[in-house]
């Protein structure tokens, strides 16, 4: 059962709201919660930290508020519940959490909970309010992406080591903090869009020569692969690689992994690594590596276009706009993009030879520095 | 690199195909390729064996023929490509070896392919000529699902204790065949639908105390998923259970693990398990373990509905047509969902308390062999 570092920290706030709502009740006050509020108008780019955060707004949820009364009474019964969990030293899925608070309220012809739709946005109101994340809550997510590499981990007692996982790899769970990193040797941390690739990297042995952690996302990077990557950074004071598709969904990912996502900006500062660089795929790899007669045309129609720009070609637009776009080598990158209308895939590497990627681009990109900031 | 134990009988299947057309050749004729029609209308339901598999109409392949000659040229270049993999020890993603057979044949203005979209069915043609899971030829899928539990595995020359991996559990990989199941001490296989109840129980020590290899599917298994858990039933002779949510596409889930699937009826003699049985959930646990409050409806038009049945109430009527649910225990089954128009998530067991599931309700059903078969 885990024992996260920040419980002691949590059971504080949770016990400091429960605190205050006492005191405006005794006080004859109308009790109540103050968060940060979400809305994008409040979302802002912290050019210090290079990553997305939420603004000073805030917003008051009111007990005796006929609009409020509702929503207060179940943030008040899941922050209960999430200090139970943190006290028993159990975890629960937010499906648990919600099957767990529903109930019909004695004396009323009212359920606590009508479906998830209701738990959910509370869970995350919780998070604001309290400035933590949902896993220092002890509430987990779906768990996706796999370790590979010289690292030795602790996760509820057993030693693991995770050069000794075959070609099956540890599976990231939900949370990582209780994670202890006993020892490594690692070089540098290395997070790859796609599972296919990650498995031609462990197949070529590419962690074991290259001293590399690779850590297999499987698309979009859950939120364990993402707070594991940090946790990487900064306790292990790795340097961290991305290594996506060269197309704006690849980019995006680059962007959630570096500076975060404008809905879940209250997050980013926990779980982003602003000082990630993207090693691959680039425009200009295609010509330094000849992957001319296998890339694909950009979806949807280009600026120029009528109607356009739409898809790929708006993605790539919009990002060029994006704050944490702004260094020259991004916006030539997108702009050549745009001008090129094509996109290029990590698995295109194979069209010279399968081994290609593993002996040949990425030692050269990583010995180069030859990295997207 | 993997060495599979099939890898002798494949390649000298992969090179009397190759004797074949040469032999064709070198007498005039037509060179060609049989294989066993795939559409519905071969699919048949194996009684003996409860699986789907196909049935004995077969379709050929002419090299001569203008409307074949393509796709038969792109069925000898996988072939070719699928020697050459097991031949290095290497295996590919179905992307990669797309982009390594993409290329323009000389003195013609023609692409090998255009897009993964040819070289897929293509690749199915091959697996169901040489009667072979494309694992054998050694093209790996998507990834997914995690083991935990007292079982050793040796993969790729490391020795896994999979009781000793925490809460993260050993990655399932896209190829299993080549695991060697060391040692174990397991009493039986819990194939677990959602990662959350897996994570549940993996929280609550059930794999420990109960003995038990969990295999967590996320959602419908994956064909690693799959293999694995018919390789676990065949060579550790170990009962399997599945525990789905009680709703049509858990009912799915268990009957793509134990009978295969119509589109795929060529693979099920070797994915499938069709001994393995459903622990839950069903509809008689609702009334047993007091969960009335928390099912949710059927989605979509009761059959004694205008319109209707749709949606869940179509699934589930549609299922009680098919020959391997006519037993029954699952016709009642089947029936008394329709008639109470409901559902229960395995979730819902959370809603008396978190350790039900793992104290309570899978104990018990174990031990009364309170199955649907």
């Amino acid at each position: 059962m885990p024992n996260l570092e920040h419980d002691d920290e949590v059971l504080e706030k949770l016990e400091s709201l429960g605190d205050q709502l006492i005191e405006q009740i005794e006080n004859q006050e109308n009790p109540t919660i103050e968060k940060p509020v979400r809305s994008r108008s409040n979302v802002e780019f912290d050019e210090d930290n290079e990553l997305l955060r939420l603004g000073d707004s805030m917003s008051s949820r009111y007990f005796m508020n006929i609009g409020h009364a509702r929503k207060f009474m179940q943030t008040i019964m899941i922050a209960s519940k999430c200090k139970e969990l943190i006290n028993e030293g159990r975890t629960a899925s937010v499906r648990e959490l919600y099957y767990q608070l529903k109930r019909t309220v004695p004396g009323l012809d009212e359920n606590t909970l009508e479906d998830q739709d209701e738990s959910d946005p509370v869970i995350v109101d919780l998070e604001t309010a309290l400035d933590v994340l949902r896993e220092h809550l002890h509430l987990i997510a779906e768990p996706k992406g796999r370790l590979f590499g010289p690292l030795t981990i602790e996760d509820e007692g057993d030693q693991i080591n995770c050069l000794q996982l075959g070609k099956s790899g540890l599976g990231v769970p939900s949370i990582v903090d209780d994670y202890k990193f006993v020892e490594h040797d690692a070089d540098y941390v290395l997070v790859v869009e796609t599972s296919a690739m990650a498995a031609r990297l462990v197949e070529e042995d590419f962690h074991k020569e290259h001293n590399a952690i690779i850590l297999s996302a499987g698309g979009q990077p859950s939120r364990g692969v993402r707070r594991l990557t940090r946790l990487l950074h900064d306790r292990l004071d790795l340097p961290v690689y991305i290594f996506t598709d060269g197309d704006p969904y690849g980019y995006y990912i680059y962007s959630v992994l570096t500076a975060g996502s404008m809905n879940l900006a209250f997050e980013s500062k926990r779980l982003a690594t602003p000082e990630a660089n993207l090693i691959g795929m680039t425009m200009q790899d295609i010509d330094a590596y000849g992957l001319e007669n296998v890339t694909e045309n950009l979806k949807g129609k280009a600026p120029d276009q009528s109607g356009g720009p739409t898809a790929d070609y708006k993605r790539a637009k919009d990002m060029m706009g994006y704050e944490w776009f702004q260094k020259d080598a991004w916006q030539q990158e997108l702009q050549t993009m745009i001008d090129r209308g094509i996109r290029v895939e990590q698995q295109a590497l194979a069209a010279n030879n399968l081994q290609f990627v593993a002996e040949t681009y990425l030692p050269e990109k990583i010995n180069e520095g030859n990295f997207l900031p």
